[in-house]
C-alpha cells in the first residue's frame, strides 16, 4: 500500500466537514467535524506534556469510559489551554451542543483544540457553527476538515491507503495539522485517522501505539512538545472483515497500513515545518539496543548546530559526530561511520578523503537529506525525521508579538 | 568578593602569554601558555561527550598521574579532534617541545584545543611558536592569552577576585572562551583558572566541581556539548595560607570565591553567545527536589520556542509553561506561577490580568531577562543562564560553508 497525500478518498461510513466561525481572520475555516454513521471503536495517543489542555483530558477520559464513538469535534485558533476551570466547562458545552444536533450521546464524542494558549475559548461563537457543520458534513469533506484544523500550516494534510483482507476492502484515511503555531502557542500536532476495519477498541489502541511509534513519535521540528498533541483513530467495522486479533497476521497487515498512513501524515508535518527548506531522515544502525539507536537519531535530529548546517548546505560531519557523542549511549568514535546522502564522510575515527567537496556540495543542495550513522556496536536500527533550522524558523517564532 | 571582567590582575606566581602561529588568518593569536613558577595542584572537569578530543584524554590522564603541574598549553583554530591516532602523537610532540623549552617534565603540562574538527593539527607550525611563547610570558599576559584561545568569540573573557584568609591574600584569576565556533566545529567552552591558594589536588578537585556545578554547568547556548569542553584550575600555594581542608569554613569561602570567578566567566560566555541579544536567567523555585528545579530550568532555557520569543521580545508565558510541562518532572499546572522581569504572567492555572501589555513590552526590551517559575511543590531552587535565539545564530551556524 502506498499512501497518497494528493487525494483523500472517502472512508466508508465516515463524513467530514470544516466551517468558519470567525476565530481566524479572513473567513478561514476554524471548526472541523468527523462523523461515523455507525458506532466506531476509538483509540488515542496524547501529549506526554504534564501541562495538558482540557480537550486532551476530556478525550482521554472519554476513551476510557465509552465503548464506541460517533464523532470528533476539532477547533483551531484557540488551544483552550491554561485558562483555569472554565476550560472543561467549554468542552462540555460544545460537546453537548454537538450531541443534540447529531442526536447522539455526549459520551460518543471526542474533542481536540489547537491554537492560542491562555485565552478563553469563544464557545458561543463556536457553538453557533455546529449546526452548519452537521448540515454540511459529507463523505468528501476531508480537505475542508483538514483546512479547518490548520494553524500556521502552509498546506492541508491528508493521507489514505487501502488493502484487502479476505476479500474485504479495508480503507484507512486521515487528516493532520502540524508544526505551525499561532501566537502564543507552540507547535501542536493533531491527527485524526478513520478506517472501516473491524477491530475492538483495545486492539485498535495497540495498533495505534505501534503505528505512532514509527511515525508521529519519530518526527521532530524543534524539540518542543505541545500541551495539545493528539492522535485519534476511529474504526467503524463497515468493511465486514473478520475482527482483527492482536498479534495475528491480519493485525500485522493492518498495523503496517496504519503506519504508512501515519508516516505520510507525519512526513507532511515535517515538510511543512516552520521555515523548513529540507526533509531530513536520520538513520542509525549498528546499535546494541533499539533505544540506543533512537536516542542517537533524536540527538542528531534535534541538534540546532546540525540543523543550521543542513540549512547552510554544509556536509558538517563534525557536528553530527558531536551529537552522536552526547546522546547518552555508549559510543566508540573509532567504530562510527557517517554518510550523507550516500557519501562516506567519517570512518575509523577520522574523516574520509573519498568524496570531493564539489560533489558533496551538490548532494547537500537536494531537498531530501539522509544522514546515515553506523555505530558498529550491534544490530539494532532506528530512524527519525526532521527538517532544517532556517532564518524563517526564527522569523515565524520571533516576529509574532502579542 | 565581586569578580571583575574589566581587569585581570596578576595572580602571584603565574605568567601567561599568547602568540600567533598562523593558524588564524590576519595574524591573530592562536596559541596560549599559562605557567606556574612553582609546582601547582591541578584539577579539571571535562566534556561528558562520548566523543572526546585527544587533548581532553591527555589532560584527564595527566591529572590522574601527576601530583603537580607547571604549565597549560592551549591552541585555538584546530580542535585536534576526530583525526585518528595521530591526535595523541601531536599532543605528545607539542608537550615535549614545551617541556624542553621550560626545562620541566612533560607530566607537569596540561593541554587543551578548540577549533575545527577532523583536520590534522599543524603541529610543526604550532611547535615553532612555543619558544616565542616561553620567552614572552609575563604576569600581565592574561589578556593576550584570552585572545589566543578565542574562536568566533567577539571579546576576550577574563575574571578575577581576591579575599583574605588569616591575613593572607588569596587571588583567583581566570580566562575563558565560549560559544563561538570555527567551521566545522561546534561551540567549545574552555576555561583556565589560576590561584595562589594552598590546597591539595583532591580538595581542589572538589572545589572545582562545586564551582562548576553553579556556573559552567548552568549555562546553555544551543544545547550542544562539545568534544573539547575543558575547565582547568591550578593552585600554586604562594599565598601561604593554612592548607584548605574539604568541608572547613575556609574551604567554603574558597569555593564561593572560585564560584564567583567561574560564574563571571560563564556569564561572559553566554553574553557572547552566537547571535545573542539578551542575557536570560531562568529561576525555578518551589521544587520538591533540586534536580527537578534544574531540569525545569534547563528545559525552559533550551526551548527554541522560548528563545525565539525572547528574541522577538514577546512575553510568551505559554511557551514557558509548555517547556515546564515537558521537563519530565511532576508539575501541577494550577500551582505554577510564572513571572517575567518581575511581572506576574500566569497563576492559578490561567493568565493573570495584572500587567498591561505596554508595560510588559517595555520589560521585554531590556537586555537582561529573568524568567521566574514557582512550582509550589517544595522548597528547592535552581538557576540556569542562557541567551535568546536570533537570526544571527542561524547565520553564524549556517553560512560558514566548507
Amino acid at each position: 500500500m502506498k499512501p497518497s497525500a494528493a487525494r483523500m478518498p472517502a472512508v466508508p461510513g465516515f463524513q467530514a466537514c470544516g466551517v468558519a466561525c470567525g476565530l481566524k481572520p479572513g473567513g478561514k475555516k476554524d471548526l472541523a467535524l468527523i462523523v461515523s454513521e455507525t458506532p466506531a471503536s476509538g483509540a488515542g495517543v496524547f501529549t506526554r506534556n504534564r501541562v495538558q489542555a482540557p480537550s486532551v483530558i476530556w478525550s482521554r477520559r472519554a476513551l476510557k469510559k465509552s465503548k464506541s464513538f460517533r464523532a470528533v469535534l476539532i477547533n483551531s485558533a484557540n488551544a483552550n489551554a491554561c485558562v483555569g476551570p472554565r476550560g472543561m466547562d467549554d468542552c462540555r458545552t460544545l460537546i453537548q451542543t454537538l450531541a443534540g444536533e447529531l442526536s447522539i450521546s455526549p459520551g460518543e464524542i471526542l474533542i481536540a483544540s489547537t491554537g492560542v494558549i491562555g485565552v478563553p475559548l469563544p464557545r458561543d461563537t463556536l457553538a453557533r457553527g455546529i449546526p452548519r457543520l452537521v448540515k454540511q458534513r459529507s463523505p468528501k469533506g476531508w480537505r475542508c476538515a483538514a483546512e479547518a484544523i490548520m494553524t500556521t500550516d502552509l498546506v492541508p494534510k491528508t493521507a489514505a491507503g487501502e488493502y484487502t483482507q479476505g476479500g474485504r476492502k479495508i480503507v484507512i484515511g486521515g487528516i493532520a495539522k502540524g508544526s505551525g503555531m499561532i501566537h502564543p502557542d507552540m507547535a501542536t500536532m493533531l491527527a485524526f485517522i478513520q478506517t472501516n476495519a473491524t477491530i475492538d477498541p483495545q486492539t485498535l489502541h495497540h495498533a495505534l501505539r505501534e503505528a505512532t511509534e514509527v511515525s508521529f513519535n519519530r518526527i521532530t521540528v524543534d524539540g518542543d512538545t505541545s500541551t495539545n498533541d493528539t492522535v485519534l483513530v476511529l474504526a467503524n467495522g463497515l468493511a465486514g472483515n473478520r475482527p482483527l486479533r492482536h498479534g495475528s497476521k491480519d493485525y500485522t497487515r493492518f498495523v503496517t497500513a496504519l503506519s504508512e498512513v501515519s508516516k505520510s501524515l507525519a512526513f507532511q508535518i515535517v515538510q511543512d515545518g516552520e521555515g523548513a527548506t529540507k526533509f531530513v531522515t536520520v538513520q542509525v544502525r549498528g546499535a546494541r539496543e533499539e533505544r540506543h539507536a533512537k536516542k542517537v537519531a533524536t540527538a542528531v535530529a534535534t541538534s540546532s548546530l546540525v540543523k543550521t548546517a543542513l540549512f547552510g548546505e554544509d556536509p558538517n560531519w563534525g557536528r553530527i559526530l558531536c551529537a552522536v557523542g552526547y546522546a547518552g549511549v555508549p559510543v566508540e568514535t573509532e567504530r562510527v561511520v557517517i554518510a550523507l546522502n550516500g557519501a562516506l564522510l567519517f570512518k575509523n575515527g577520522a574523516p574520509t578523503r573519498g568524496a570531493s567537496m564539489s560533489s558533496l556540495r551538490k548532494k547537500m543542495q537536494k531537498k531530501t537529506i539522509t544522514i546515515s550513522i553506523d555505530l558498529n556496536a550491534g544490530g539494532e536500527f532506528a530512524e527519525v525525521y526532521t527538517c532544517d533550522l532556517s532564518y524563517d524558523y526564527v522569523r515565524i517564532n520571533a516576529e509574532y508579538t502579542t
